[in-house]
């Protein structure tokens, strides 16, 4: 497996991008392709002897602040462009990138194209649960303004995703609203729910409590909404290690407690952690395309890797692919009409 | 200060609710009426002996599953809307609810009305921050789908609450959304930011992050969104510990540690729940309307009755009719229209 790293455009320097490609291709043997400065990545790469790599010379940088569209047009040079080129000329098997989101789906879409069926791509999130299980959330930021039927096909898309790289068999689907019952949500989740319906697996309204409890497998929504709930998590899970932390620092008995618990904490504060899981899939392209966080450290960028070679190995754009037609059988909107 | 508490419709049982009110009337200072079952209420009551306190006999329950305005038009003798129009007529001045939201929004509505100059009431939550102030988050439930200036109105109360209530000198206001930048955001957001940049003190779009850092004294969106967030902080805040509490049972040092610890885990578990901040005033009806959670305990029962009080005291309507007329002298939409 050959994999394309984006080594520009996010918020850490590229050295640090670089280590965790190369931490990935020594944990997961696959052979690493660098995009970005390639004297920079040489110079880099001198660090680490015994690593299989080559390089796409593309020293542009599409930055957070640029326009996504405007930019991949723009900037033909990038690392960002290039490299999602290289996935389309069918030399690498996957890309992955922690540069500017808007900009990987526009590149994605206008290089790649979309899966047939598929009208708008989202990007898949994997949250871990109470039960130290995954659930998967769709789409946390790829579409900001949805309709019923891009939502559907979240759904069909992330229960392709949690059975072939999660492994779940027949995995439930549940929509993200404030209350269990049908009528609760806004008008866009009541005109979803009643599409919905008659998709297998498909368990009605969920709400943030059950989820990270790991009752449902696969929760959807438009993409503000779930970039929304992903940012909330996030800030959540910061602000409560951060409320530990001052806690315990309040007496030196509790200072002594946490002395004996700080294997524990150290543990706790990884599961909480970002980086663990790294890599977000964006589904509903011709190629497997992972987006990072922008702030992902190396270790992040090694799992997100992870992901790519997991999301090649079980050939999951061809599986989206299957399984679109194969839920395209039972009535399903503009799904039928673009088959 | 006479302040109605409704004992019924809620998830706990009546004998819980009407402890938090009689531990409210001794800790505030207030006369507490309790609105529900009179014979079971005066039953109850019979443990509590010094304490001063009237009873609206209305024994029929709104349910959390009733349908909101259907249920306050034929339940005309539950506890919610005799308990209403107790502060409707003027016998009373707040009234206190844990039932169903929909059902205290709709009867409020309905017997109270709304302050000119609003079109839609908004509910706001206040949420701690880790510098251990508050936030307000407005609205996290009343209101579905919103349009620019619904929010613009939240945006105003919220002012006025921050102010008034939480007494912030110049409060400032956010806008939720999923990125700093003005262009980022779904379309209402993008035409809501529009409408709030003239509001004094609008710093822009804010994430979830910074909201939890305090650095922003009143977030705006509309009731879905806020609903999401709120729950995702309870789900998240819930997990966290479950977490802990399982990483700590995991090995007999760690539990050593927590034995140290347990204070300061008590005191963290109380910071991070949701009773200690158990009043949402409903803002923006002729009234002072505060809602408790539907899980609501004694402690959380309290915390509301203290809200209303608060409110009341600093003649929380009166200053909201005030701040409207303030603001409406900038352009603000609908809000010319309506006054």
């Amino acid at each position: 497996v050959r994999i394309v790293l984006d080594t520009l455009g996010s918020d850490n320097p590229p050295a640090e991008i670089i280590k965790g490609g190369v931490e990935a291709a020594k944990a997961f043997q696959v052979e690493m392709v660098f995009s970005g400065d390639g004297k920079l990545i040489e110079e880099e790469l001198k660090r680490y002897p015994n690593v299989r790599f080559s390089i796409i010379h593309a020293p542009e940088i599409i930055t957070m602040e640029d326009s996504p569209a405007e930019a991949v047009r723009r900037k033909k040079d990038s690392s960002l462009v290039r490299g999602i080129e290289a996935l389309k000329e069918g030399t690498t098997e996957a890309f992955v990138s922690p540069a500017n989101t808007g900009a990987v789906m526009a590149a994605s879409l206008l290089k790649l194209g979309r899966i047939p069926g598929i009208d708008r791509p989202g990007i898949a999130a994997v949250i871990p649960t109470l039960q130290g299980g995954k659930m998967l959330l769709i789409d946390v930021g790829a579409n900001t303004d949805c309709t019923p039927e891009n939502i559907k096909q979240f759904a069909i898309m992330g229960k392709v995703y949690c059975q072939e790289i999660l492994r779940v068999e027949n995995p439930t689907v549940g929509l993200r609203s404030i209350g269990a019952e049908k009528h609760k949500g806004n008008k866009l989740v009541q005109k979803t729910f009643a599409l919905l319906e008659s998709l297998e697996g498909f368990v009605g309204n969920v709400e943030s409590n059950w989820l990270l409890r790991g009752e449902v497998d696969v929760v959807v929504c438009d993409g503000f909404v779930g970039n929304i709930c992903l940012k909330a998590y996030e800030g959540c899970a910061e602000a409560t290690i951060a409320l530990l932390q001052k806690a315990i620092r309040s007496s030196w008995l509790a200072k002594l407690g946490a002395l004996f618990l700080k294997p524990v904490l150290k543990d706790f504060k990884q599961e909480m952690s970002a980086s663990r899981y790294g890599g977000a899939p964006l589904l509903g392209v011709r190629g497997t395309v992972i987006i990072a966080h922008g702030h992902s450290d190396h270790k992040a960028i090694k799992n997100a890797i992870g992901v790519a070679v997991n999301s090649v190995e079980h050939k999951l754009v061809e599986k989206i692919e299957q399984g679109i037609l194969k839920y395209a059988e039972t009535p399903c909107g503009s799904l039928q009409r673009t088959i």
